[in-house]
């Protein structure tokens, strides 16, 4: 598992059917499919931007056995099953397994910022980890969550035989490097594709990342530029994907990214209330960002 | 329902069984028959101190229909809907409101906080407001959330006719001020115990306090001293209480709070994790603060 | 000392001239004559709103010294003199004592944020205390410093002799009801008007507010309500104010102040760079905001 | 200029006299010539390591006349000269080059942060710039200042011709890639140690470095393997240097620099109230770090 968690992952999107609000199986099952005919190294499922905070867990049990149906076994399926409560999250974790996920990864609890005191964050991954019927994967993204993984819950939590790694989300590196430093087995995956060059520069393994579902040929290339060490060429590129990297992430959240999607020939569809579609100059700034990719 | 949303509602937690871990449906009942028997104007299940984010649906139910149960219909029973999408708030405030709600408290969407703009959080409480079968009282709890609402979305959102008031849990009482000051029929309840005195003062017609959990006549005491304009007394008995709210909310949190239920008489519990029980030391500080009151 | 720290401060600003950029003189002089025809408590100079921060040593000096000149000795001279270095700090307090000067107001050094531990603000304010030849006001403005005093800090420092209280600016009133229960001879200011009659409700002596400048009968006259114990008049005078005080600081920020304080018939000048002018639309906002008082 | 502003330069401390608590002219000249030996590019004098918010003009005067005056020609002397006015940037931009300055490093006013806008920076640095006899640098250090320089700010100053650069000082690397890519003649130094090896890789010209007055030749040999393209001993050597220089920054700050200078035979001395001497502990981890370098 520890040397497959490498190289590029999308964190898909869930495809809602315009006029129904449902999850749309084919969408994903044909997204999956031309996502599998590139050299991802596979994919996440139920992430942040698979807007899983607002399915419920019949939903996302659809989303995972769809997209599992669809993927060979060599591709890595990774799994969201963060819950607030501990319980909640083995549950989660537990069901992922059952229906195919090779890993799960972990977000912090947040609802209770006040009390995610060092013990009780490491408690609650050690729970986890020791119920998980597959590896764990922790995920730092401060950003969404108002708490942030910090060494001295994650240096003792990379010991642990079920936690192989984790994703960071974030455009510090400082954190980055120095999980990446902990040992070669525990893996770093970077979340924040504006600095990704960067993260691989300083230990990532691989990455998950937004534009990877609209780009992922030019992800992997970025990828195989730092492994390869082509240092000029892996900036050129980053420099290139940063501005649709940005559109579909902090400008214009899972709209933007779903449009992008559209724009590329992928099934995109609408977004699921509080979200709201993007806003009508979203798209040709878009296409333009697009544009200047290739 | 307006008229109602006066003085003191304790967001009562929710106790579990230190065996199976389980809702434990005798000790809400017998804790909702004692705080009945004071000047109690209702109660809030499923607040965030009610451990809400750590149950799934069905215990929720299962709670709010245990207090309805144990409550006369000419007391208020409040319960927090809130969900990080609309349509899931919208299924939760319907099913609260079949199960005996007079009044569903939602509180803000926060995981996609970028994303959270005025126009999201209108057309978000909007949707709701237009949806359930009861009352809507927003809650602004920007520590727990990291979203504000201020005055741009609150203002539209008072004239609602289905939404009649709001909480506003902060120590900050610039913005509830403001809300105060919109119009005598909405309704702006304190959420925020070391200011509640002065919360009164500017306009809150009442609040929701932890610390109401554990001393519900001190906190109907002060409620009172401030309605007949007797402000002296009123922060005599505020300068008691803060230490004891404190340490039931940011000191200790509800692990502490379930504490100092039982050192009253109540019955507590455990936490469910990730919380973790309140540390060896807390006990006597807590008694300490009680102590304090009397 | 003590005794006076009570009523109605205005956090005096310092005319420049519009062709030279100096501090005119003439202007503060005609300024403080003419609200000391008022029932001010006194006048703070050098202040966040005094530009000090855009002084240098020796403006500073002279706009202190001028404002002396043009008050009786029976009003309160405070005067701001907090610097980064402990030194500096010292250096203007003995300055401004030497110029008249009744009390110091002192801010919480910033710039090295990380090194502001408890123990260095400690030694901080007791080597100022111990070395001003006038009594020393700790000041708290977390929203622009960064730095938030709390308890652990104040409470040592309300007992030394030459530190006779505190001015706290912020929305937030948990901790001024706090450093107000101290000590009824440990006096507290509040900085932040749109809560300034919830602050006195909960022991506050007086406050320092941008307002005071422009309309300080207003001020005054809400200070009274609340010491009379006529709440509700406090609070329809409060509403009426929070506007008005609202765009002279957050809103439109000095620039704004200045234009109302000319609205208002005083010198307000022009602001000193980084600082902007206040936009077209202010003035209208600013006139609506002033004419609703009345 | 632009050519010359590439390598590594520390932002030098200020030595003072341990019993008078005066500037030591002899230890700075010391400390520069020992700096001069090795292949540093040049030398920042005032910055925040330099306390320089710590220091009165005339002292900050002597210091830069004593670097230069330590310095050979061929070597760049930047200075900050940042303050809160904009008139006072300028004088002591001026009086900065009038000593010998190569270029002048401006930071952000940050006192009066809600009127800090896009206009406002704007005005600010080209006002600053305009003026300025020697380049200018901007200055991005958000942590101390709570003010964040973003693309709608620099990428207008980045065509100013006597804006040459910049310092960005975070461990966010997201704009620090943008910022770089603006231009190639815009040149961009990393402040952050622990992520100076993927600065430069995202295409930094250079980097400001605590830890570089501590292990000049250790920087350099950094900045010359990701120059050469050796990545894979950048980041080896990133990652020995990166727990010295977290000790001597947000660690222990500068009593930790200046007590890591002592031990590597610098001149560091005492810190300056009200700052704090670092604590017993201080010493061993320091040393520590320090020994794990070699």
């Amino acid at each position: 598992m520890r040397e497959r968690l490498h190289g590029i992952f999308p964190p898909i999107p869930t495809p809602f059917d315009a006029a129904t609000g449902e999850v749309d199986r084919p969408a994903i099952a044909a997204n999956v499919k031309r996502w599998m005919t590139t050299r991802l190294s596979g994919i996440l499922a139920l992430g942040s931007n698979g807007e899983a905070a607002l399915l419920d867990e019949d939903e996302g049990d659809v989303v995972v056995a769809t997209v599992r149906e669809a993927m060979p076994r060599d591709r890595l399926l990774l799994v969201g099953t963060g819950r607030e409560s501990t319980r909640a999250t083995i549950d989660a974790s537990v069901r992922a397994a059952a229906l195919g996920a090779d890993a799960v990864l972990v977000r912090t609890p947040s609802f209770f910022k006040g009390q995610m005191t060092t013990d009780a964050l490491l408690a609650h991954f050690r729970a986890v980890a020791d119920a998980s019927p597959v590896p764990v994967l922790l995920y730092n993204l401060p950003g969404v969550t108002g708490i942030t993984l910090t060494m001295p819950v994650v240096a003792p939590l990379s010991e642990h035989p079920n936690i192989v790694g984790m994703k960071e989300t974030s455009p510090e590196l400082e954190r980055l490097g120095q999980f990446a430093a902990l040992s070669p087995s525990f893996r770093v995956l970077c979340g924040w594709a504006p600095v990704v060059q960067a993260a691989l520069t300083m230990g990532a393994s691989g990455a998950i990342l937004a534009v990877a579902n609209v780009l992922p040929d030019k992800c992997v290339e970025l990828f195989d530029h730092v492994a390869a060490g082509r240092h000029a060429a892996a900036l050129a590129l980053q420099r290139k994907l940063t501005p649709i990297a940005q559109l579909v992430t902090t400008g214009y959240g899972i709209a933007g990214l779903k449009m992008a999607m559209e724009l590329q020939g992928f099934s995109g569809g609408v977004v699921r209330a509080p979200l709201l579609a993007a806003p009508q100059k979203a798209r040709a700034e878009i296409e333009a960002a697009l544009h200047a990719v290739r």
